[in-house]
């Protein structure tokens, strides 16, 4: 009975090696070795995917055009494993507790702005034929996919869009898809998930043909405030939703590994 | 040789079951069963606190005093034991790919902006005495550490600045910390650590005193654009030092989940 403890103690001590963190040794002091900044695969694959989505979120990594390949598994995991929906529950979190903070006029002039993809729609069902991001933006594939009108809600957002209009706000969808090819599939696409009593969905029309999202976007959320109404909050996937003029008393960045708009 | 492979395969099973992540089935839906956004728990304080921390460097997380009690360990491990260098450096990477882009016009009037505070300077031996960020903000205690002068260079900052030199840029220090109280101490802070060369150390002064860091910072970019500098790149720890006017052709948010500052 003593040989068959040998690899029993074997695995036991595999399994403890695996389990441990990479690094047990506190390094409190930042690096002073005066080495450069590490490569793209910095200390490890998974270590640099985190910093990767990190650094999207919070819009230090711009203008990417796709995933980095080493971080399709991370990302992929990301979406579908639980982390991108406890996410968004935290931000939701966040958005509720400014809701109630809000002194509303009731004038019928408080207002918010939510983007559409990846905001009020899910295109994940989409991007993982894309692989998650890791293949290159295909706008015929994404117009046939959009013109389906079957993005399924993020549920969260549609909790809020219903909570919004309860309170009394004016709810306007501001989207960079086109309004000639895209807008009857984005209304009825919107309307079958139940987003009902909006006050206005905004898409690209002719002359922002061309024009960054920064630049379409702001100019439309000045146009609002022109109108009369006061923003006060702003929700996107994307920082493009977010920056720029007019952007609304609060910004909400929903979280977004998968394509980057400009 | 039978009976000994029994607990071996028991074994064996165990490891594989507590190494498998937490969801294996893929929920390529987001939740569609219409519950509220979850407790601040939610689905384990470890994605919980993952979430708060992007929250936080998405600036969706604001207004905050202290680290929930629940993620002392999430930030310590996540500022001990590599991640956040990781962060530091995947964020530098974007910088000085960035750098080598700019157009300088060797004027003198190519501008970047530095905060002090756990951006050039590292606070992290502090923190740790404050259970990194769960006690509240000490002001006594925090400018007793500063008045030392000992807080060491967060070395790809260091070397940041170097490099932003070395190409001819003008380097402005901008910091909320106290002129009075504690301009001297910083002063022999930067130099003692090797921040040596810098266009001016912008400290607050007076009639900045009491004012959000936004308006403070805002006001102080607004000043030099009025000078003629041309700021490209701003860099700091809070999203304060990047959001208001005069904030620059491109912000750098780094990592810092310890303390907020409004």
């Amino acid at each position: 009975m003593i040989k068959p403890q040998i690899p029993l103690l074997l695995i036991s001590f595999f399994t403890l090696l695996i389990m441990l963190p990479k690094s047990t040794s506190a390094r409190l002091h930042p690096r002073r070795d005066g080495t450069p900044p590490s490569s793209s695969s910095g200390g490890g694959d998974g270590k640099f995917c985190l910093s990767w989505r990190l650094g999207v979120e919070a819009n230090n990594v711009v203008a990417w055009g796709t995933v980095p390949r080493e971080c399709q598994e991370e990302v992929e995991s990301y979406m579908i494993d639980g982390q991108y929906e406890e996410d968004l529950d935290l931000v939701m979190q966040q958005i509720f507790s400014f809701l109630n903070s809000i002194p509303l006029s009731f004038d019928s002039f408080d207002a918010w702005v939510l983007d559409v993809d990846d905001t009020c729609l899910s295109n994940l069902y989409y991007y993982k034929t894309k692989r998650f991001g890791c293949e290159p933006y295909d706008p015929v594939g994404f117009r046939a996919w959009a013109s389906k009108g079957g993005s399924p809600a993020i549920s969260p957002v549609l909790q809020l869009f219903n909570k919004l209009l309860e309170k009394g706000f004016k709810v306007f969808l501001v989207t960079g898809r086109d309004q000639e090819t895209l807008g009857q599939a984005t209304i009825n696409n919107l309307h079958n998930q139940g987003f009902i009593g909006y006050q206005r969905l905004i898409l690209r029309s002719g002359e922002y043909k061309g024009q960054s999202a920064v630049r379409y976007k702001s100019d439309i959320r000045q146009k609002l405030e022109k109108e009369g109404y006061r923003i006060w909050g702003n929700v996107g996937d994307q920082w493009s939703d977010l920056r720029g003029n007019s952007t609304g008393n609060r910004t909400f960045k929903l979280p977004n590994p998968m394509y980057f708009v400009p």
